[in-house]
């Protein structure tokens, strides 16, 4: 079973990395980019064959270390 | 125009970052981790209406700047 999940600060959480890449594209001569926020995802092949118990597990592991829920969200994608 | 870019290492490219996490994820318990690859994710709000206009200088702006294309692939998704 693979997995995919999406981890974006929450809205209203400031995002250094997204301002740095606003920034240089900006520097690079592209303009009208008004905002900019970095994610990142992460791809998990679990050796679970059921899909429910999967994706229970892989909502754990957010939980506990894929995402810092007081600033980030999380999304779990089942592929 | 919102565009979300999602940038991944190319398979057989090294994901020491990954494999950090999955090491993690077994220490903390979450047997049967096969495989666990990094990537990020790039949403950008653009000024540009036109979709396709939009598509081409994202597009750019990946081959410039978002994505290290000797390493990583990417692939745009407009919204």
């Amino acid at each position: 079973m693979k997995a995919k999940v999406h981890v974006m600060l929450k809205p209203g959480v400031l995002d250094p990395q997204g301002e740095a890449v606003k920034s240089a594209l900006g520097a690079l001569g592209f303009d009208g980019v008004e905002g900019v926020r970095q994610g990142k995802v992460i791809e998990l092949d679990l050796a679970e064959s059921d899909a429910a118990t999967a994706e229970a597990q892989v909502e754990q592991m957010c939980e506990k270390l894929l995402a810092n829920t007081v600033i980030e969200s999380y999304r779990i994608e089942m592929l």
